[in-house]
């Protein structure tokens, strides 16, 4: 790849876009414009921003996106997730420091743009990794709840506040007491009619004649049709004077420009969230783009959706937005209603720019509990506590880190949650391997091959102890390594050689160095010499550049084979 | 072992007590006794503290110490490293609660104490792993460092503070105008004498006629003699009224029973730098005491240790102390000096208990430059800055720890030191099992061996792709091992079968069960096999409890072997 496209795919797609291509770009921005319009009003408000922010944030971020992004048919702009984290970060940062709520939301979108874009430039994507799925999985779903749960207030017409679930219930629960009936009425008969949409009417659509594609695409404008209907009712009734809250005036133009506040003490009170929303923004948005990506053999790289996503980010700072990234149910409608390159995203910006010049004066009188209907029959698909048993099934340790990651959103809140669910997987993994597996090996009769005592039938011979070590060594387990030898040759008397077989030893740092050199001091000094087999490649360099090997009291063999043969004197005495 | 005696190892070794080991006991303890009444003292001071609390803090512990602890010669008392956190601990702790500082010291041991002990109980010792060789040798170095730097304005006769490098730096240097002659004078002839004791007077000695052990032993007492000589200098000279500062009155009597302030604002403020102080404590403690016991082929358990030390810690905050652990230079004394049990630690409680009511009059006029000069003699022989070059010729990413914990514990202070040490150790753990090695291997002629076709000249079939993960599979690198098979796949058109040879494979987890799902059905879709060979008995335990198996195109092999007869229809082609 050319070193100019390998930062501007731009350069890649555009210089084949025909016609074609053309067409099904249109229709595709067309369907995916009118979707955002309502999705982009309520995750603004999820966010606790004015509507406008969630459509000034669909609108830069996408066309950045386009040039700089690897994928064709990933959808940037406000996502529920990362609404909700900005939630959290403001609230706390504005308490903390006395800024304006929607300005600091422009430096935390500087500052994730700025992050995203660092990290990719460096390719540091990789960083990602340390997610694990199940945590990702059980942050997700936590997320799901705790989303549904905020905007529950806006169904009954309450007011309460609190970023965890406990005080969400709480508050909910005091405010109950003072529930707008009509406001309600509207909320849960968005909320059902919305469900309907998404079981019901699509099957009906399809029995009445339409493709099945085509019906999916009409189902998922319901939103709208809820919007529409909402606003006439409460226009047309004049509801407002009975209390049904509003979306009110929207400022009316195309996003403005400005300048985030990127003053010391709110960049230091920011920097922590935004390294979560981004680290969270990312993996969202890498998962969404390979998805899609692999059902067309396309490819997706990694650090390149750092930069396109920095980008976008950068984007939402600077035209009034926050942060962004690629959302997983905008992206699907793209890809299904036929987007084929990034150009279907331009065109999308250009809708949503009309919709922010022309339209917002129409959803002056749109109740708030309509969009917050939307937010939670959106996020319940996100819920998904079936992680919960898979990885019981599969592995106690992953389900503990599931398992506190989705209690620790829920009671402490999304920052909490998802830094926990880290700090646990990679505390957990250490302690897996600071107590490796070791198995005691013998010879598979009339093979070359090696096994475990207690679980294969093997040869073995009493002077000669060979423990394969299933795992790297490393600090983790340095110690461990020492006790287990000295232990194990205690055990066996006529033990004269101690063989360790390496396939499995894929490190061995300095610490566990130090331990071999200790091991081989000790038994040296009890007359058992210490021999290594099967040393891989990348570890024998290693070892070479230290004095290990010149004072090892043994030898070192190419295969475990070798060492049978060399240390038995070619008569292995034969025991079950 | 009996359930009792596990706890309480005294009962093991008290029952075979006899005169002989008596004799010996008691000559080491008095030897230990003249040496540690200059080291507490001066260990107070480092900690900030009057100088009887570091004689208290030598009494109670040591005799607990003896019945709960596993080590035989291990001598437990206050140490430079653990006075110098003490120091840093309380400093921030009483700027914060103003909360009385001597009070603080007994908080902060007794919660030190109430964690080594619950560790111990629930078998937590494997914590002290996570620390890796490199980073401990870094921190000691820097905090020998540290502590030497704290003590020269004990030698100059000035006030100043602060605890790092360039704060104590910048200290000294403004106070350097007030420095007061004679102490400079005291201070840096006792730092003269000191380094010749320990060079110069044992040669001197041997040359004389006297046993090497001996010798040691005369010269290790040097201490007490700077100590009698300056004391007497300073009170026969009247050098008090020149400005001389001296320990002056100490507490005549036993250590005072005292009950630790346990409020939850100081406990709070002290419970990150106890796990940290225990953490070091514990790991300090431990590698004396397997040095001291693999020399008489005893063995050391890391559990009962942190019962011992932990017992040791709750009787220092319940008799005046501060936080105490097993010192390598007193343990060496001790062992040097013949002590066989802990008997010997007893006796030596005893000694500084006549200490503490009968001697402390005597050094109302010891000068604090003598003390400093003890301490700043002692600390340097923990300098050992060899261990930069040592992991740099062996590994860059050690080296980069160690660096890391040596300047930011000088120019951050111990606890920012030791913190990053572990982080740093951790992350750069993770970073290499992220990407780890990942070798295409061949048949190595005339054996059942695979090697890797780089290395080696080896049998390989076009249509088949082997690859051995050098790795265990888990979240870190589930995303890379997706990635890496589908590169290689797409790079070998003739590939009908990946062979994932897993003798490497220590582990799957549920990230990487996911993505080995993946790679499945992508290899699927285009007509390609999927195998593993050489999977082990832990890892297909869990294998069979996911529904990978069944989904599986392509089969387990028990060995490579195996793989390559069955999938190369028994010719395989030749290739290099």
């Amino acid at each position: 790849m050319k070193p100019l496209s390998r930062y501007l795919p731009i350069l890649d797609w555009g210089r084949a876009y025909d016609r074609g291509a053309l067409t099904n770009d249109l229709v595709a921005a067309l369907i995916v414009t009118i979707m955002l319009i309502p999705q982009s009003l309520a995750y603004a408000m999820l966010a606790g921003l004015p509507p406008e922010a969630g459509i000034y944030a669909s609108i830069a971020p996408i066309l950045l996106y386009a040039v700089f992004g690897s994928s064709r048919a990933l959808a940037v702009g406000p996502v529920a997730v990362v609404s909700l984290m900005t939630a959290a970060a403001l609230g706390q940062a504005v308490a903390e420091t006395g800024a304006d709520y929607a300005a600091a939301a422009l430096t935390l979108a500087a500052l994730s743009g700025g992050m995203l874009l660092a990290f990719g430039l460096f390719r540091l994507g990789f960083i990602a990794n340390f997610l694990s799925h199940p945590v990702i999985a059980g942050f997700i779903t936590a997320s799901g709840v705790l989303i549904a749960a905020s905007q529950l207030k806006h169904i009954l017409g309450v007011k309460a506040s609190g970023g965890t679930l406990p005080e969400m219930l709480a508050g909910l629960f005091a405010a109950l007491p003072e529930t707008n009936p009509i406001t309600l009425a509207i909320g849960a008969g968005a909320t059902a009619f919305l469900f309907w949409v998404r079981k019901g009417l699509k099957p009906l659509l399809v029995r009445l004649g339409l493709r099945p594609r085509l019906a999916d695409l009409v189902a998922k404008a319901g939103p709208v049709a809820a919007v529409a209907a909402t606003t006439l009712l409460v226009a047309g009734l004049g509801l407002e004077a009975q209390g049904v809250a509003v979306v009110g005036a929207v400022p009316q133009g195309l996003p403005p420009l400005a300048m985030p506040d990127l003053s010391l003490v709110l960049v230091t009170a920011l920097l922590a969230p935004a390294a979560l929303i981004s680290l969270i923004g990312f993996v969202e948005s890498v998962s969404v783009a390979q998805t899609l990506a692999a059902k067309k053999r396309q490819r997706i790289d990694p650090d390149q959706e750092l930069i396109g996503l920095g980008a976008a980010n950068l984007g939402a700072a600077f035209t009034g937005g926050y942060p962004v990234t690629g959302g997983f149910a905008r992206s699907v409608v793209n890809y299904d209603a036929g987007a084929e390159t990034p150009a279907a995203g331009a065109f999308t910006a250009v809708g949503l720019a009309v919709a922010a010049v022309a339209l917002t004066p129409l959803i002056f009188h749109l109740p708030t509990a309509t969009l917050a209907a939307t937010i939670i029959v959106a996020v319940l698909s996100l819920v998904d506590f079936s992680i919960l048993r898979r990885s019981w099934t599969y592995s106690k340790a992953d389900f503990a880190a599931v398992s506190a990651t989705i209690l620790l959103t829920l009671g402490f809140g999304v920052e909490a949650g998802v830094s926990a669910g880290v700090a646990f997987s990679v505390a957990l993994h250490l302690l897996k391997t600071s107590r490796p597996h070791v198995a005691e090996v013998g010879l598979v009769p009339g093979t070359q091959h090696f096994r475990n005592i207690l679980r294969h039938k093997v040869e073995t011979d009493p002077a000669i102890l060979t423990l394969r070590v299933d795992e790297s060594l490393f600090f983790a387990n340095a110690r461990f390594l020492e006790d287990m030898v000295q232990d194990r040759v205690a055990e066996g008397c006529a033990v004269r050689h101690v063989v360790l077989m390496c396939s499995a030893v894929n490190e061995i740092d300095f610490s566990a160095l130090e331990s071999l050199e200790a091991i081989n001091l000790r038994l040296k000094d009890i007359g058992v010499g210490l021999h290594l087999s099967e040393v891989k490649g990348p570890v024998m360099d290693r070892l070479k550049r230290s004095h290990f090997l010149e004072a090892l009291n043994g030898r070192v063999f190419l295969s475990q084979y070798d060492a049978w043969i060399a240390l038995c004197g070619g008569a292995p005495a034969r025991a079950a």
